[in-house]
C-alpha cells in the first residue's frame, strides 16, 4: 500500500479500496503485468499491416520491420507520435478560446465577456496591434491571428512563435535550421500549428522518413507549434476570457469534500466549461436548490487541470491530481464529476456507478460507454451549467451514507503565479529575481510538469524532488499535476519557506512568496515560456544561458512528451521519469540526451532517484552560472 | 517461393534473391514470425506510459487497460490513428500542388505551367467560380478554395466535399450526424482537412474519446475529409498542372528494363518532381550525355505510385508494384532509383548498396539512413531535375555487370481512364454505361485499390479476383498497386476481354475499352468516387443505391484504411484482405461490418479467399440491382 502513494489522504482511500474491492488504476497495473518490453524500448512498430513488427533489443533477428525499418526509425517514429499526440490535445485546446474569443468580439457570443482587458492589450501589443481601438475589435485581431496559425498554408513560422519568444531564441533556432540543412532540408520553426501534427503522421506512415534526427526534428517543430503556439495560446486567451490568475489563498486534497454540501467535482483540462459552473453554481437560484434537497449548499470542487484552471483563477478548492481522480469518487460523498477532455480514466464513470455519483460528461470530443451526456454549448453555456448542477443536486438525494468516507487531510495553498503576477510581486520587471539569482541568494530556478503515473509511488517523487531543491536554494516554479502534488503537501504555504535554504528563504520573505509557485495547468507550461524568455530578453541573453531546469517526474500523457519535447528545444534540459520509450535506439536516445544539447542547448536526462535528481539539477544550474560568470 | 508471387518475373528475381543472399520484405517478414498477437487483434495501447497494455482476448485479466481503456476504446483509437496516418499521407500530397497552383498562378513559380487549362475550367465551374475570368486569376482562386480547406476554423463542411459529392449523399450525411446526435454531439462532414486529424489525434490521447462509435464517427470524418478533400485535391490540381490523364498503351512488369540504357526508377507517389524529371530525361541534352556514358539513351521508368502518375499521364514504363521496389534493384540494371514519399521501403538505400545503384531521396519529409539526397525544391524543379539524372548517368559507368539479370516479363497495357477519359469514351454523359447496367450487359462495377503484402501471394488475390469478376461480367475499374498487378498481368489490353463474359464483352467491344480499367494512383481513388457521384446524380439516386463494391485485397498501408473508410462511408461496401487490426472487439467489428450498414450503405467485410470475395461482391451488386428493380 505504502508503494502506492506518498499522500496519506490517497493510502486511506486505497484500504476502502482494497476492502471493498474497487479497481483503480493501481489494481489495473498490477493485473497489466508483466508490460510488453517491445512497447517499454519503443520498438514495437504497428504503423502498417505488414507487421506488427519488433525489433529484437538483445541483437539477434529480426533486427528490422518487414519494410526494413531499423529500431532507430521505428523509436523516432514513435516518439514522433506521442508529440503529435500530446500536441494536438494542447493545440485543439488552444483552438477552443481562441474561436470563443472571435465569437465574443463578433457579439454571436454572449454568454462570455472579455473579462481583462488589460491582458487582451498586452497580448495584442506583443502582436503588433494597435492598441487605442475598440476593445471588441482589438479582440477579433488578436483572435485572427490565432486562428490563422492554426489554418495558415504558407512557410513562414507561426506568428504568436515569433511575437512571444526571445529574440535570441529566434535567431538561434534560424541557426540550427541552417546547420541541420547541409544536404536536405531540416526545418523546426512551425508554420502552422495543425499542419506540424499533419506533417508528422506523413512522415511516420510506411515509407516516408527514415532517418531518426529528421524525424525528431520534425518532432521537435510540432512540439514548438505546441509551446509557443497551441499552448501559449489556450493561456493567453483564457486569461482574456477569464482573467489573468493572481495570487490567492486556496485548499488542496480530499479533505475539500464536504459531506454537508452538493459536492460536484469537475475534471479535465479545458475550463470554458467550468467557468461557468463556478459562476452558476455560486447563484442564489442553485445554492437554494440545493438547500431544498437537504444539502447546505453546492460545494465546487475542482480536480486535475481544469481543476487548475479555476483554482488559479476562482479560488476554487481542488480534490487532487489525476490519481485521486478514482479515488474521489470512492469518499461516497461525490454527487456529480463533470468531465470535459483529457486524462479522464475511462474507468470512472464505472466506478460512479458503484456509488450514487453521477458521471457526466460534455464534451463533443469525449464520451464514455457510461455516465450521461449533456452536451456543452459555448453558445448555451449558462443553460448547460444550470442543467448539470441540477443533475448533481438530484443525484443528491440518492446518497448512501454507509457509504460515505471523506478523509480529513486538505492544505492551504497560496496559487495564482502568472507571470503577471511575478511580475506584479516583482515591481513590474524581472530585474529583482535576475538579481537574487546573480548575488547567489536563488541559485536557479526549476520548473517542473504533472502527471501521476502509477508506476511510481504518487507524488513522492514530485515532493521528494522539490522539498531537496528548495533547500538548496532552488526556486521551484510548476503547473499540472505537479502542483496539485506540492499543493497537498504544503510546500505552497509561507510555512513552507522555512524548508528553503537559506538564500531562497530571505527571497521568499523580502517578497511574500512562498519557494514554490503554482503556475497553472499544464498547458500553462507556456507561462514558464514566457517567463524564461523574458528574463532572457532582459538580460540579452539566450534561454539556454539561464541557470534554469525542467522536470516531468511521474509522467505519463503524450503532452508530457511534447512539453518536455519544447523545453529542451526551447533551451532548458529536462528531467524525465519514468523511462520513456527511446531506450530501444541508442542513436535516439543519444540524440536526445547530448546531441540536441549542442544545437538548441537543451536535452533530456534521465533518473530514478529524487535526490539524485537534484544533484544533476544543481549540476546543470551550477554549470550555467558558471558560464554567466556569476 | 511460389508462395510468395504470383508474378513470374517477380519468382525469377526472388531465386537470385535466395542465392545470393539479398534480403527482402518477404525474408523480413519470416524473420518477424510470430508476429504480436495483440498487435494483429489491435488490442495493444501505447498511447500512454502507464502502458504498454494490452487486453486479453480469451476473456481473462487484463481486460481493461491501466487507464480503464477496454477492448472496444483501444482497438477504435488504433483504428483512428491508422485512418489519421492514411488521411495525413494523402492530404498532405494534396497540399503540394495546391500549393503549387497558388504559386504558379501568381507567376512566383515558371518552372512549372497550367498544362490543362480545360481541367481547371472544370474544377472552377464546380466550385462556383467565374469561368470567364484570366486563366491566372481562375486558378488563383481554385488554389485559394483548396488551401481553405486545409485551413479554415468554422463548422462549415469543406467546400470541395460540398462541390463534388452527390446531392442525396450530403442529404443522407447530413440526416446520420442528425441521427447520432441525439443525445451527444457527433459529426462526420468534415470541417477542415488538417484539423479532423488532430482532432484524431486529441480525442485518442489517454483520458479523451472513450467511446467507440464517437471514436469511429470521427475516424469518418477525418477519412472524408481525405476522400472528397485532400485525396481529390491531389488528383484535381495534378490533373491541371500536369494534364488530365487519357487513354494510351504502355507497358508494365520488370522487362521494361533494358540494360543498354542508363536506367532511372522513379518511386514513391507525388509526381511534382517526376513530371519534371520524365521531361528533362527526354530532352536531347540528357539524351546525349548518356550516350556519351555508353549508353543507348535514358530509360525512365515508374514504380509504385509515382510510376502511376507518370503512367498515366505521359506513358513511362512502370516497372512494377511495391514489392517489385526492391526486386527491381536486384537486376542490377538500375543506375538510380529516385524517391519522393510513401511506401518506400527504408531497406532500399542499403539494398543499392549491394549494386552500383544509387539511392537518391528527394523530399524534406523523407530522408534515409543511406543513400545520396538532392533537395527537390519547386522552384528549382529543372535544376533538381538535372541534377539527379546526371548522378543516373556516372552510375551508369560503375555497373557490374556480371550481377545484371533482368526478367523478360512485360506486358502492355491501355491505361489512362480519367473520369472524364471515360465520359469521352462514353460520348460525354454517363448514360451508356447506366443503359448497359440497367440492361443486364454489366452487372455493376468493382472498384479495387493497392497495395502489395508479402503476407498475401504477391499479386495472386488482386488478378484471380479481377479475372473472377470481369468473368462475371463486373467491370473492374480501380488504382494503386492493384493496377499494377493487372497490367502485369495482361488485364488492360482488349486480349483480355475474351476472358469477360459476353455481356461485358459486348460493351467492351462496342466503347473499345478493356474489361479492366486504370483510373491512376491511390490518391486517384478520389477518381472512382467522382464516377459514383455523377452516376448517382445523373440517376437522382444515392451511391449507395448502386451496384458498386470495392475491394482493397492485398492491403497493409494506413492510406488503405482511409480510403476504405471513406469508400464505406460514401455508401461502397469494401473489402478488405488481409484481416484489419479489429477482431480484439466485437463492438469495433460490428459497427463497421454491420451497423454501419444502416447508417451510410457501405460496410467492411473480410474475406481470404478471392472466389469466394468474387461471390460475396455479386450477391451484394445482385441485392443493390433488385433494389434498383433492374
Amino acid at each position: 500500500m505504502e508503494n502506492k502513494s506518498f499522500d496519506p489522504a490517497a493510502l486511506e482511500m486505497l484500504e476502502i479500496v482494497k476492502k471493498e474491492g474497487y479497481e483503480t488504476a493501481w489494481e489495473r497495473l498490477e493485473k497489466q503485468q508483466p508490460q510488453c518490453g517491445f512497447g517499454l524500448l519503443g520498438v514495437c512498430c504497428r504503423n502498417c499491416m505488414m507487421g506488427p513488427c519488433r525489433i529484437n533489443p538483445f541483437g539477434d533477428d529480426p533486427q528490422r520491420g518487414v519494410c526494413g525499418a531499423t529500431a532507430d526509425v521505428i523509436v523516432a517514429r514513435n516518439v514522433d507520435r506521442m508529440i503529435a499526440g500530446g500536441a494536438s490535445a494542447h493545440s485543439d485546446h488552444g483552438r477552443r478560446p481562441a474561436i470563443l474569443l472571435k465569437e465574443v468580439a463578433e457579439g454571436k457570443n454572449r454568454d462570455y465577456q472579455i473579462k481583462d482587458v488589460d491582458k487582451l492589450k498586452a497580448v495584442a501589443q506583443k502582436l503588433g496591434i494597435d492598441v487605442n481601438a475598440e476593445i471588441n475589435e482589438i479582440a477579433l485581431k488578436v483572435a485572427e491571428i490565432a486562428l490563422n496559425d492554426f489554418g495558415k498554408q504558407d512557410e513562414e513560422p507561426i506568428k504568436f512563435l515569433m511575437a512571444y519568444a526571445p529574440k535570441k531564441r529566434i535567431e538561434l533556432w534560424k541557426k540550427v535550421e541552417e546547420a541541420l540543412s547541409t544536404n536536405a532540408k531540416i526545418k523546426i520553426l512551425p508554420r502552422n500549428i495543425d499542419r506540424e501534427i499533419v506533417d508528422i503522421m506523413h512522415r511516420t506512415h510506411i515509407g516516408v522518413d527514415n532517418e531518426a534526427l529528421s524525424l525528431l526534428a520534425q518532432g521537435i517543430r510540432a512540439a514548438l507549434a505546441d509551446g509557443w503556439g497551441g499552448s501559449l495560446i489556450a493561456t493567453e486567451f483564457q486569461d482574456i476570457l477569464f482573467g489573468t490568475p493572481m495570487v490567492k489563498e486556496v485548499e488542496a486534497n480530499l479533505g475539500v469534500i464536504d459531506p454537508d454540501y452538493v459536492n460536484i467535482i469537475v475534471h479535465g483540462h479545458e475550463p470554458v466549461l467550468s467557468e461557468k459552473i463556478v459562476e452558476v453554481a455560486e447563484s442564489e437560484e442553485m445554492q437554494n436548490k440545493a438547500r431544498q434537497a437537504g444539502a447546505k449548499g453546492i460545494n465546487l470542487i475542482g480536480m486535475c487541470c481544469t481543476g487548475n484552471e479555476i483554482l488559479m483563477r476562482q479560488g476554487v478548492p481542488i480534490a487532487g491530481n489525476v490519481l485521486h481522480s478514482e479515488l474521489s469518487i470512492v469518499t461516497g460523498a461525490i454527487d456529480a464529476m463533470v468531465v470535459d477532455v483529457q486524462c479522464i480514466f475511462p474507468a470512472l464513470p464505472e466506478l460512479a456507478d458503484c456509488f450514487h455519483t453521477v458521471f457526466i460528461s460534455t464534451s463533443e470530443q469525449a464520451k464514455f460507454e457510461k455516465g450521461i451526456h449533456i452536451q456543452f454549448e459555448e453558445d448555451k453555456a449558462i443553460e448547460t451549467a444550470k442543467k448539470i448542477i441540477e443533475k448533481a443536486i438530484e443525484a443528491y438525494s440518492r446518497r448512501d451514507k454507509s457509504k460515505i468516507y471523506v478523509p480529513k487531510q486538505k492544505s492551504k495553498a497560496i496559487v495564482g503565479f502568472s507571470v503577471e503576477q511575478i511580475l506584479k510581486a516583482l515591481g513590474g520587471s524581472v530585474k529583482p529575481i535576475v538579481d537574487v539569482i546573480v548575488e547567489g541568494k536563488i541559485k536557479g530556478v526549476a520548473g517542473i510538469v504533472g502527471c501521476n503515473n502509477p508506476k511510481v509511488k504518487q507524488d513522492y517523487f514530485h515532493v521528494t524532488l522539490t522539498k531537496e531543491l528548495i533547500s538548496r536554494d532552488i526556486l521551484v516554479i510548476g503547473t499540472g499535476c505537479w502542483a496539485i502534488a506540492a499543493a497537498k503537501a504544503g510546500l505552497m504555504t509561507m510555512d513552507a519557506v522555512k524548508m528553503a535554504g537559506d538564500g531562497l528563504k530571505s527571497v521568499c520573505q523580502a517578497l511574500n512568496i512562498p519557494p514554490v509557485l503554482h503556475m497553472g495547468s499544464c498547458v500553462d507550461c507556456s507561462r514558464m515560456l514566457v517567463l524564461a524568455g523574458a528574463i532572457a530578453d532582459y538580460l540579452n541573453a539566450d534561454i539556454s544561458d539561464l541557470p534554469l531546469v525542467g522536470s516531468a517526474p511521474e509522467w505519463y500523457t503524450e503532452k508530457a512528451v511534447s512539453i518536455g519535447t519544447y523545453f529542451i528545444a526551447s533551451g532548458i534540459p529536462v528531467h524525465l521519469w519514468p523511462l520513456p520509450p527511446v531506450l530501444g535506439s541508442e542513436k535516439v536516445t543519444k540524440i536526445l540526451t547530448e546531441d540536441v544539447k549542442e544545437l538548441l542547448g537543451g536535452y533530456f536526462f534521465i533518473e530514478g532517484d529524487p535526490i539524485k535528481t537534484v544533484e544533476k539539477m544543481e549540476e546543470i544550474i551550477m554549470e550555467k552560472r558558471k558560464k554567466l560568470g556569476i
